[in-house]
Formats: structure tokens, sequence, C-alpha cells
């Protein structure tokens, strides 16, 4: 892609600067919250599954330093971007071009401590798509089993896998991790009194705790947009502009 | 049941008296907050499975005139109270001693509009079970799956099935309705950032919408027990006092 066809975007106040297409999918705060709620502990190793442009893993390794990053994407030129997004970020990250339906043999070989990803999917209520870019990013491929089978097979017993996806797909969600894991759910709700969007799913592999759905996390304050500004709530405002950690197991705790 | 071994108990401020056992499975809020939920309207016929002494089912006819309402129970001695209840508090409640994984042939041939139920659980930091009859109102004897079949069964296409039951069961509730009808989840909190201890599930059978995973009611006020009052939020005040609906369906267009 030519420069004028990129914007450089700021996440975490600055600390992280990502290249994504101006026009194709871009990362906005759900790769921000999920990199938050990941648990990862430096000198772990963590795998996304399809990685766009890397800001997932990019905040995840300006949360917590040390940690050895892979990436999977299955576009050239996302996968591209995401290995320049790691290298003037200053982080290691391995950018492997590839589906997660195929991975190649060198990733088969491995399992993480932590596997994170943002599936795609067609926002209900968000613009049409504008290129083929962004219709193959938010348009759902590979079947969510096909990701959460995939992602189960290359963590390690006890590892973590977390998910941000539509909250209209938890359903399906906690049917790929049916028998196989325990799951913490933290629904992500525009404002409060609103059903969920979203939902960050946490499945700890191979262990038994139960079930446990989580208070929302409310992103706006107020009962309406009142404006151009963002109106975040505090708690938003701390995961996406300092950084903050997002702990699943502590509110499980609460 | 000789008297001294039973207490009767004021639900809805006083709108239903009913006869429980004084030790063994008592109804309290749960029952209430099932009764709310339902979108039944008058001339419509629910089915209970499960009745107890039958808390859910005259609750609802508290709130809804013209209901035609019927009751299963496995234990003979709540079953006799439900009857007890029902013509004691003036309800037409015909209820039915059998087990619902073998439905009298009256019980099956019949469609109902709407199906509820409460069913057993071990509240897991609740008191031991201190009798049979508690026990088995407790206990799991029938899978949680059976019940689901047997109320999507005997629900008509287009009827509801509206659930209370542990938080942690959500993702074998769901798997139960999976392909069958679409579900919107309601959590129970105890207090504001908690995890949730109960769901409401309401399913439509036959239903296509998408899955909607509602704000959750939140019970108690403060962040943590202050006393022997309750302390309710204006809203489970509402509820549990006033007999006020809970409309599942307002709170997903919100």
């Amino acid at each position: 892609m030519t420069e004028p066809e990129l914007t450089r975007d700021a996440f975490l106040d600055g600390r992280v600067l990502a290249w994504q297409p101006r026009h194709g999918y871009r990362a906005a705060t759900d790769p921000v919250f999920l990199a938050a709620s990941v648990p990862a502990q430096a000198g772990q190793n963590v795998l996304e599954l399809g990685c766009g442009v890397g800001v997932a893993s990019l905040c995840l390794a300006a949360r917590v330093p040390g940690l050895v990053l892979t990436g999977i994407e299955l576009q050239a030129d996302y996968a591209a971007l995401a290995r320049r997004n790691g290298a003037e970020n200053g982080v290691a990250f391995d950018v492997v071009e590839g589906d997660l339906q195929a991975l190649p043999p060198a990733l088969r070989a491995r399992r993480f401590d932590h596997v994170i990803a943002n599936p795609p999917y067609y926002a209900p209520q968000g613009p049409a798509a504008q290129n083929a870019g962004r219709d193959r990013a938010l348009r759902e491929d590979t079947p969510l089993a096909i990701w959460i089978d995939t992602a189960l097979r290359r963590t390690r017993d006890g590892g973590y896998i977390t998910l941000i996806h539509l909250a209209e797909r938890l359903p399906d969600l906690l049917a790929g991790f049916a028998g196989r894991a325990s799951c913490y759910v933290l629904p992500l709700a525009a404002r409060a009194h609103r059903p969920a969007r979203r939902v960050i799913v946490q499945a700890r592999k191979g262990a038994r705790a139960p079930f446990k759905l989580l208070p929302p996390l409310v992103i706006h304050q107020g009962e309406a947009h009142l404006g151009d500004g963002d109106f975040f709530t505090d708690t938003a405002r701390a995961l996406l502009r300092d950084g903050a950690a997002l702990d699943l197991r502590e509110m499980a705790q609460a």
C-alpha cells in the first residue's frame, strides 16, 4: 500500500502507534480491550490469531514487558503492516502470513501460554464495508468454531484463550469451549442499562472452575451519545488511555 | 404435613400467601423474579415444570389475570401444598403430581404459550440441605437438558420458555436451546460490580432473533451487606413488593 492509503493511529495515549489502511478494516477499541484483559506475565509466549495490523499484540506488549509475541494473518498487506508496526514500536513481533485453518508446521509444533483473537464479524450496525480488505476482515469466512478449535489446540494445558467478539455470538463461543476449558465472560456495553454489544470470553484450557458471568464493562458515560467527545467512563478511559489491566479473575472474586 | 411443619409466607407484599415446609426447600426471591419476567397475556396458558408449592405460578397469576395455569411436581407433599396454595389464593391452578421425564398423556397432548421453571440446583454457598425434601428440591436429579427438552416440546411455536437458574450453568442452558429457540439472558447480581449469581433465560421457540445479553438486574443496594434490612434496589423492590413486570424484550431494545 502507498502511504496515502494509510493512517498512523495512536493507541494507549500514543504508547502504541500503528499504521493501518485508511479505508479498510480499522482497529478501534476492541483490540485495546482485548489486550487489557490478557493475564500474560513477563516471559510468556502469546499467539494472536488473525492479528490484522497488530494492535492487540502491540498494546499487550506495551503493558507487559518481555513477552514472546507471534501473530498469524491471512491477508498479506495486513501482515506486512503488522511487521512494520512491530518494528516501529520496538516490539519483537513475529508475524506469519497464513491461514489459521492450515497453520504452518512451525506454528503447529508450538504451544502457547496465551492465544488471543478478535475474530472478524459484521458489526450489525456498523458502516458498510468499503473495500475487499475491510470486507474480508469483517466477514466470517472462517467459522468461529474453527477459531476456537485452533486456539485450543495451540494453547498449553492451563493456558488462557482470550477472545473479543459480538455479544450475540456468545452461545457459539461457549459451545466452542464446552467441556474443554472453563470460561469467564465479561460483557461490554456501550452505556449502562443497555444490552452488551461485545463480550470478552476468557477460557482456561483444561480447567474445571465454574463458569462466571462478570459485571459489564460500561464504556461511555450517560444515557445517550452527547456529542463528539468520547465521554468514556473512568474504567474505559483507564484501559484505553492509561493502559490499565482488566483483571477478569479478580472481578470473578468480587 | 402437619401445620407445625409449615410456614405461611407472604410474597408480593402479601398479594400471594403460600404455605411451604418450614425446613424444606423454601421459595424466596427466585420464583418471584421468574414470575415477573414471563411475558404472559390474559387468556394464555402456562405450564410450570417442577412447580414446588407454586409460588412462581401464583405470583404470575397475581400480575396477569385470566391465565390458565398448570403445574407439574414430582414430590407429593409439595404438589398438595401447591393445590392448597392455589385454592387459598383464589387461583385456578391445576397441579399434576408426576415426573417431567414421564409426563402424563393429558399433558403430553398439550402445547402451552409459556413454560416456566426454576429447576433445582445446589446453591454453591447455601446452607446444607436439612432434610430429604429440601435435598431433592435442590438437587439436580433430572439433568438440566431434560428440563429444557421437555419445556421445548410443551411450548407452541413462537411461545416462550422462561427459566431462572444458577449463572454458572449458563453454558448448559444455552446449549440446550441451541438451534431451537432464540434466547435473551438477564443476569441477576446480588450487588453492582459483582458476578451474576442467577440468570433468567428467556427462549422463544423456533425464533431466529439474535441472542441478547441484557444489563444485569442488581438486587441489593451498596457494596456490601449492611445489616438485617433488605436494602433492595428500587428495581428489585418494585418486582418483589409491587409485582412489577420485568420486560426482557423492552430491555433488549434499549
